[in-house]
């Protein structure tokens, strides 16, 4: 069994990560840290675990004492947080794999500049591995420490990945206009995040300046062999989860649609994930999976392509391609412990 | 392996099963049939499942005549719909679990009083079992026609029971108030659950006439060895899925929450999917499970005790426990496929 | 002109009043005080001002100071604040409507009970009128201390209030099963009212401990000349606003829904904003509106009546309610700024 | 007092124009016509106006043999639907407004080429004015055939032409991408607008092939002097009103948001419903207003402008604008019957 530790377990994309290793086959949990429930019942924050989860939650200070005990560590806090532990744990031994922000960016320059606090765990940067886990299965076999993707990013790259890949649109010409549920917001008390808020409300926000758009931008970059620049605009949407990607680009040659769902389907037919649609994707249809549906259309009189994404941004977005990683890196069956298809309605 | 085939296995109840058995270990559904979808591929109409199955729903004709490769059939169709197909399926030995209401009332005359329509398999009705499973279990066991409870009654009577076989109730004080989300009233194209109509309003409908009413009083009597009459008040709440039962009766002798929450939790000792909460229930953590959360306050003022219990109508109130007396009527294991917790949020 | 002040102006009911009172045609707001936003332009805090109104909001010193320019300050705040300002500007001639909980109860002892903090105004609570305007407006229209009804007690009293007036309920019968939209917990950054922990979800809360029960007792009881006690159970529902009260009672005679109808629409026959239909209420056919939809049904089998009752929480519920009371106080056609009907869907 | 009929007043937009003209100082009402409930009482379809609108809904043949009494006819029906009934009223001198598509696009190939239908008043087309009030008002006010703007279109055309007409974006790079609750499905009985259906999801549809495309491309080639041909992406939204529209284009020069919201500001001066924000719009602050709010951002890495627009689809986007321009048509004040400000939350 893989010995494993949870910090920040108690935000939703640490929940998730509890959900689908508590039913995981070849995991052991031994600890669940978290900042604001340190000391309570983890089944007492969330009912759900009630008759199942009877472990207390600790607080950092012990979560750090017990990393000799675990094989992984998982890390869903904030950007900025993970750089302590996650040196701590690889002295260890312990693999790392982090939800958060902090080891996705190659450039410290670009990560200071976007996120706004220092880089402490540079050294680290260039053994961290980007765990897009389609695109990048051979490096992660052999990390130590993953960083594992942003939501909006996983959506994104793998709806653009094979077009700039086969050299099909435009670099320059790239718009990302996605949407994405409220538990994106976190579990944090914001007057913005209240039901009375959201519900009802369809809003823009960060355009132009959110912290995904680099993130995407490194990896379309390295797909294309181009500097990518794209216009980034996430929404809020009111339902608990999802996201949907609408990906525009400007097509260099004439192409159509099912070309293009062929091109999708060869890309990507070794990847259990990733379903390429005959229509077009809805986030209800992947809510509560690690599915990632593609659907595509040629707008013929503007010469574009849309590509349109969608995935649970809970589960393939964060907690879901953990696991997914954390199987390849330890060897087990990527789709272990995975294999759940979404509940409707 | 079991073979089973499923008639209306397009509505929500319906496609619930299918989600159930498509991973159950030891199952294969040979038919998916469906009066409105009939030659269509499911994954077309339920897009969750592309790349899983890839069947064509038949129709009755071909559901009947599949019959004799089956093991058991399940029935997911509205009130007056299973006679025929029954009586075949039993006459050739195939078990059947009915999801719908037509074997669910011992009294011909109260169901046709009740539904408004004629029972054209009166002789069948004393073989059927009433499948609530926590407390019929030994019945279930070796029955060949399972009434499948509804899903009002599901959360009532698990809610009342421990009340009424303690006599600790005043069994003419019972009054129901429930509240449901709108799967309950099925996958049909009506303006009344249109997004539009039921979204930001709740109401109650079918007051004092609602066809569950019977089935729960016909169970509350067998607990009680009284005929007890209860006043039933369903109300429609703008969210996909759950049930809350509002449970409200007199009480014959002072006891205190405590008490209850241990007589409870003695009562349902062995039943893994009934769980008795220090607080009070919340449908978010028993959606997408086969639990049901029960909540007990005394209100000493009046001396009522009042039961709130939480199921998502679609699992434990339909599809979730038919697999779970499939489970029993063929020797698994009771929760063999059905280890699911909430998904929060 | 008259000339208004309102305390507590960001919150959900405080800003529900500077809605109606903006487009009141006899009124002049002259400061909007809030305790969170002071000093911050009260459009950005409700973009639905933007262009409208371009005041600043003031603290609760600066809204004191002012209380000599006008005519009738409106307490939109949490209970136990309203005791010092209620108090100055009555001294300076100013009428005074809270629209929280301060001066409903008539009991010193009571309220300090349910709401665990100490009375501080006591010498007031004998000129107090408790502003259920239907109920209440002879008294209403002298008064210079207005208690504007809690949303639940609104909703409940105007639903019984009829049956106890005509002694055709057992008065010891009661049940209220209360269910109330998001916006009636307040615009408070709790993790409980995030849109994430509120959406696709239903519960009870408060079970026989809700602060509104002796609030609704204590008028149930003036309307029967009876000391009535109740078990009152209020319920969270994902939509924003409306609060539908469902009410339960014991016959005392036989008597129809019809009968009952007709009695309730001569009840209510002067009463603009009271609506007796023939069939159920929904919120939505409220929302956004002053009104309050009631249905009545009987359960001939328990000899029940079931009498439902719709309000909008943050407008008959609270901020409606306080203009309907208002114009009482000074004179004004009592429907004057509040003819709006719900917008649907 | 001006006489209007309304002809698909059970429709929302119907139900929505029914609103706004029920409280018009200066309208009164003939009849109240439906395809669906004639010989219904309205206030028993929509609740709402249960104790103020007593009429019974008509036909068809009824509402035409009723078009010499009124002054002003609006028709709020599905395209192909107005043709004969619009020739009627015109030669009685009945002024017409209408809400659906039929008159909007001044080539009848092109109305042919997208709806898919014949159009039987080609004659017309040249009479009828385009009714985007704040970019049309000359011609608006001696019009006698309006045509109404899709919500879409107004949402969109209204935060491009400021850029248009300034010349100061690449007209072959617009992309929109809209986003609509899901009241923008109308009022039919279809299972995609099910409750069950779209709440908890987001997709897009008529992916470039929606029928509102060539309504903006023939307003913003009017306002360009070129040929403009854009990308159109609408999405559904789980909420019942509202459309945000994203609109991304290539700036031609260097400018700044703050240039651009003055230039924006200096646009839409005299335009009363028109908000420039110096923040970014959200659906909820403009939900029940006649508004439309909009919000102004440059992406100086991508030197892309992107605007978002908000409106009430159902009001800006329908029966509000309709009722705007009968203003203008009438001699009335524009904003007649229209100054409603929306209601949070």
């Amino acid at each position: 069994m893989i010995k494993a530790g949870i910090v920040g377990s108690t935000g939703y994309a640490g929940e998730q990560l509890v959900w689908f290793l508590y039913k995981h086959s070849m995991v052991n949990v031994e600890f669940y840290s978290s900042h604001n429930y340190a000391n309570k019942p983890y089944n007492e924050i969330y009912n759900n675990y009630y008759g199942y989860i009877e472990d207390i939650c600790v607080d950092m200070e012990t979560a750090i004492s017990k990393l000799s005990n675990i094989n992984v560590l998982f890390i869903a806090m904030p950007h900025g947080k993970s750089f302590e532990i996650t040196e701590k744990a690889l002295s260890l031994g312990v693999k790392v794999i982090d939800l958060g922000a902090d080891f996705r960016l190659k450039s410290k320059e670009v990560y200071e500049e976007w996120y706004g606090v220092k880089h402490e765990g540079e050294e680290l940067l260039g053994s961290a591995v980007y765990g897009l886990t389609e695109l990048n299965r051979e490096a992660i076999v052999k990390c130590n420490l993953l960083a594992n993707p942003g939501c909006f990013p996983t959506a994104t790259i793998l709806a653009l990945t094979p077009l700039l890949k086969n050299n099909l649109i435009d670099s320059s010409s790239i718009i990302v206009d996605a949407k994405s549920g409220v538990s994106g917001a976190g579990r944090s008390a914001n007057i913005g995040s209240l039901f009375t808020e959201c519900n009802e409300s369809i809003k823009a926000y960060a355009v132009a300046s959110h912290r995904h758009t680099p993130e995407i931008e490194q990896e379309l970059s390295n797909a294309s062999k181009e500097n990518v620049m794209i216009t980034f605009t996430p929404h809020l949407v009111p339902m608990n989860r999802g996201i949907l990607s609408t990906c525009y680009g400007t097509l260099k040659k004439d192409v159509t649609a099912e070309e293009l769902i062929a091109l999708y389907r060869e890309f990507y037919k070794r990847d259990y994930f990733i379903k390429i649609l005959d229509g077009l994707p809805e986030t209800r249809w992947v809510r509560g999976s690690n599915l990632c549906h593609i659907g595509i259309k040629v707008d013929k009189r503007t010469k574009r392509v849309i590509v349109v994404s969608a995935i649970d941004n809970l589960i393939k977005g964060a907690a879901g391609q953990a696991v997914q990683n954390m199987n390849i890196m330890f060897g087990l069956e990527e789709t272990t412990g995975l294999e759940i298809i979404a509940m409707a309605p």
